[in-house]
């Protein structure tokens, strides 16, 4: 299984929305790698993650389509596809409350639009939307496993729960075969780390990255668990590769979660100076917190033949050392 | 308290959306009886339900202000208000299918454009949202409660999941008193009856005043619950009055159900005449159909004191009685 979902992608036809994102931009290389034709679509909206350095060295091998997902164009770039990985999104939490409806624009409309362009133009089409654990809220149990109640903290978690239900819909009715991954704390190189709005994973390899002070929220006890992005790539490709896969929403996450503190600790260990502090939470971030989360994530197992592999020490370590080496392009 | 929330509305300023709609305007009538200060903002979309006549004999005393909720000018309706029933809506599960974007803009860009402005214009305001429930799908067990898991079937049932959560966000992020209520099939004086797109209770209902044949889909075995729309009336009003309702949502409904077929002989006997046909689900209609559905409204009763006191076959002679006497207005 592990060679088939990888050998599917040579000569395929696919198109990766957010492809110049942290998530986005780790898939095409993987992809391309594979041998598969890929057409990177991104709208490189200030703050939101996409970077033209994420693809360097790849320019020959991704074709890169600078678009808006909002706009016209998606009926055409859907085309002769054969697999989407829609990953294009605005993920800031905090942004989504103070202008919820340019989330509502980039995170549903344009989710809609898509699902329409596919059923008018390549219904044949399949797609593994980018989810997230964020739409379960403050867990009522954990391990989370995808049948707890949705419980989103804010406008985000609202409109990531429609894009997600948009594409089990088309599925149900129209039979668009798609899927979607519900992410959880995903770190690695080619993240967003010049500004902490996209949740403080991004913000704390900086800060280790720099060897200035961690800040931790509260009393840094709220555990968490943490995907190394090579992985999910690794599950995005299982997804798009695997019929089974088709209808369902599949957790990623690790079952073994860490503390922030341990996480801070960590990354100041890793990163070879620097430290940590403790500080009261922001009043704007302590109503939207979740508290402790992890994933169940039996069912990715079950469905993908998937789980996490990157150890996190390793995984952060690596990490570090990537940003030391490209500072200019994400510090 | 029966006595009491209905006295809590002598002088209050309130505002309907939708309130020339079905139950708009039956809660604008019974509002304005009470002695409160009614605003009814409706645009008359054709084929959506509102309906200058549902407002007749009241003209004098409830403001009729023509406005569509996703344009500009709802900064300035909700200023000055103390209650808000926001029940203006896209309500076509088909049409969601058809033309999915109107639904998500009237379903969505409308609702968070409205909340922004009463959290900009209006804090205080006391919001009291039409949610569905459609939005759970096919049911896992009945009688369905509120935590059941949302699993909705068609666009519509996404968006309403959205327009509900946005007003549970902004009461737990900004403090807004916003409430749902999750309303189950509502019948009465003041519907829609003209065409089927708004689900089937309407289209039984006119068939029984025109005499003509009922068609049921299927073997007419699904059972579902009804609620009169003057109780549903009074589940609002409990709702507007009753501090505990902030932040809840309550299921409408009735845990007594009832087949459609056994509607299509209660109808048809209240009708005095016409007759019932078994018919096949017609496939678009069939992917989205939800089975069997009853509420479980134990909690509506804890927090609002209210329970369904209209008897079905009552409130169905009433209601035919009705669109008899006004059959120009409905036909």
């Amino acid at each position: 299984m592990s060679a088939d979902h990888r050998d599917f992608y040579r000569g395929r036809r696919v198109l990766v929305t957010g492809g110049l994102g942290f998530i986005g931009s780790n898939l095409c290389r993987t992809l391309a790698d594979l041998g598969a034709l890929v057409t990177a679509v991104d709208s490189l909206l200030p703050d939101y993650g996409g970077n033209l350095f994420n693809l360097a060295g790849y320019e020959d091998r991704v074709r890169i389509n600078i678009a808006d997902v909002r706009g016209h164009g998606m009926e055409y770039l859907v085309r002769g596809q054969e697999v989407l990985f829609n990953l294009a999104g605005q993920v800031s939490h905090i942004d989504s409350m103070t202008d919820p409806l340019t989330d509502l624009e980039i995170n549903c409309t344009s989710q809609l639009k898509l699902l329409e362009a596919v059923r008018k133009g390549n219904p044949e089409l399949k797609i593994v939307y980018a989810g997230t654990r964020q739409i379960y809220g403050r867990p009522l149990y954990l391990p989370v496993d995808e049948k707890h109640l949705l419980q989103p903290v804010d406008v985000n978690g609202i409109n990531k729960i429609s894009g997600e239900f948009y594409h089990l819909v088309y599925h149900q009715v129209h039979g668009i075969r798609a899927s979607s991954l519900r992410l959880t704390n995903t770190y690695g190189p080619r993240q967003l780390i010049r500004h902490n709005r996209q949740g403080f994973i991004g913000w704390f390899v900086r800060k280790a990255v720099l060897g200035e002070e961690i800040p931790v929220f509260g009393d840094g006890s709220q555990r968490r668990d943490f995907n190394h992005v090579f992985d999910v790539v690794d599950a995005f490709l299982r997804a798009g590769a695997i019929d089974a896969s088709d209808g369902q929403v599949l957790n990623l996450g690790d079952e073994h979660p860490v503390s922030l503190l341990d996480l801070a600790k960590l990354l100041v260990e890793v990163g070879g100076g620097g430290s940590y502090t403790l500080v009261p939470f922001p009043p704007e971030r302590k109503r939207i917190d979740i508290g402790d989360f992890f994933a169940d994530v039996s069912k990715a197992r079950a469905v993908l033949g998937w789980a996490p592999s990157i150890p996190l020490r390793r995984g952060f370590e690596e990490t570090v050392a990537y940003y030391r080496e490209h500072r200019e392009h994400y510090l």
